[in-house]
């Protein structure tokens, strides 16, 4: 409608660097770095400028291709460019090790040059821009997929919770979670979202809000503890969350609170929606007693982000970064499939 | 057992000031002032160093006798001492005028006064010091009543679940909501305390922590979106919550996300409890739906207590002080005359 939407990864005109949104300043400064030197692509990655895991993806294949095709003129024979490609792509990788999508999409680039050999060295940049892009593409068709799926799950005038982020910064364009609102209010849909807060690391404040106000959705911000009033008010028709991991008995993992808000939802009768790639699912991963929640420092508590400590000097903290949702208290997984509903088959 | 109880409200030795722990600095300062001009008791009241109904209405006891005994030698005849004692006592009152405690407590002052028409000025305030610290111990009596009530509900070893603070800085030695807690530890029980950050004003990271950890408690702060996953590990046996105003059939309103943490309980199968003197029974407020909840201001959750604004500016915030415990999620109410259970007819 009248908004626009948060471009977070993008190659500049000529392709000679990656523009990015620095979400590490976000709300309070929307800053864009164009990124070509090889130290500064890393460092993207590295301090977080760049987050969320399709982002991760996308991001680093766009900056294996600027790399490479500045150095083409040097590594100007298939051997020396390729040594040269694969060096530069585990330097990348390292930035973030345990970010499944980053290795994930920079060995598909990889592949693309191993297939391509034999090719002058001055051709295969552009074979691997088109490649990123199709990447991004990919992404985005994705996103788009889920949302129109979960289009069908919204009326004129909905009220909808969501918590923590799922939106077009940690993906490309629409989001998973938020991506069917987005979708929605393109199409003239009047909706009323409200966003929990998400503490500690307030990425429903910082992110979310942030994404809705930029798309023109009318958003309120209310604290993780006011779900309830919410709810009690009728002002929800439903909630939307995004997740990081389903178990295939339908068990979801996602940001810590998500369980706390699925039980209320349940509670209030209020239709509870969880919203990813089929890829989240894990075939490996029974039900969620199988997952394992990470554990962050306590300073994210205490610390982090206020003024002043917000507690005595050696509280002791108790800050799990997840959840698991009991797939009972599930409506609807959503995922660019289709809308799969109890009992949970995966 | 090792630990002590903040004390934040006292007479000094000479009873020539009121001492008072500034609770707006806690909790990265502990002072003490001692106040006795008139101007300085007033600010305190105001500007919130002291604060919690029955600890206002103490040190306005106080504050009245203190600025009474000063000024005895100067209004020396029965007249003129009432007339300046009345004007202070309504200066006082117009510190937090919807503070019911501070008006109800002032006013047992001035009856007083009234009560000892004919007696020589200089032999008043001698009786204004009894009847002030006649006030605070019947607060320490009523919250130790309430208190030896809630014990039979702890085991050693418990873990309990708190939300925002009902602890001695907001009444005087014990607490309501957090008194059973410290009888307990005070006879040598083990407990497990979790408590929650309570947002936005975060009272239970800011003041439950502090007297907590004052008295020796074992407490662990948790954020508010937590609670869910510490009850699912089967770390919490009970909830134990002070409120601010119960409605004949026992819905009861508290801190805001307190219907929250009761969804939850009720879910998992913990007992949730609510400690409060008996005069928080409204008998002229059926249900809960009587009760009007109070709007704050947006900045106190997207501005006050960070560094940066956490959402962009101009965010629409919705800041609901309370909400509203359905009676039938309420396990036991506990008062000083003991503890009712449903169906509750007050």
């Amino acid at each position: 409608m009248s908004g626009e939407y948060v471009e977070n990864v993008r190659l500049n005109g000529e392709g000679t660097a990656v523009v990015v949104l620095d979400q590490t300043l976000l709300p309070n400064e929307t800053v864009l770095l164009e990124l070509s030197e090889a130290e500064e692509l890393f460092e993207a990655i590295a301090m977080l400028r760049v987050r969320g895991a399709p982002a991760i993806g996308i991001f680093a294949a766009f900056a294996l291709y600027v790399h490479m095709r500045r150095k083409a003129v040097e590594y100007s024979d298939y051997e020396s460019f390729t040594a040269e490609a694969m060096a530069f792509s585990s330097y990348l990788c390292s930035a973030r090790p345990t970010a499944v999508n980053l290795a994930r999409q920079l060995k598909r680039m990889e592949m693309l040059i191993v297939e391509l050999a034999g090719t002058p060295a001055q051709d295969i940049p552009d074979a691997m821009r088109d490649e990123a892009l199709a990447i991004q593409q990919e992404d985005i068709d994705m996103c788009r997929a889920i949302s129109e799926h979960g289009l069908s799950l919204i009326r004129d005038g909905s009220g909808i919770l969501t918590h923590c982020n799922a939106g077009p910064l940690a993906t490309s364009k629409y989001g998973t979670g938020l991506g069917a609102i987005l979708l929605a209010h393109e199409r003239g849909m009047r909706l009323r979202v409200f966003c929990d807060e998400t503490r500690p690391l307030l990425q429903g404040a910082r992110l979310t809000v942030y994404e809705l106000m930029n798309a023109g959705v009318d958003c309120t911000l209310i604290c993780d503890n006011m779900a309830s009033i919410v709810m009690s008010e009728g002002k929800i028709d439903a909630v939307f969350v995004g997740c990081d991991r389903v178990a295939r008995n339908g068990d979801a993992a996602n940001k810590i609170g998500t369980s706390g808000v699925a039980i209320l939802a349940k509670h209030y009768d209020v239709p509870f929606y969880v919203f990813c790639p089929s890829s989240t699912i894990d075939p490996d991963c029974e039900t969620g007693a199988d997952i394992v929640i990470e554990q962050r420092p306590p300073q994210e508590i205490a610390r982090m982000f206020f003024e002043k400590p917000v507690a005595p000097e050696g509280v002791k903290c108790y800050n799990p970064a997840f959840d698991v949702t009991d797939s009972s208290l599930i409506t609807a997984i959503i995922t660019e499939n289709g809308i799969f509903r109890a009992p949970y088959c995966f």
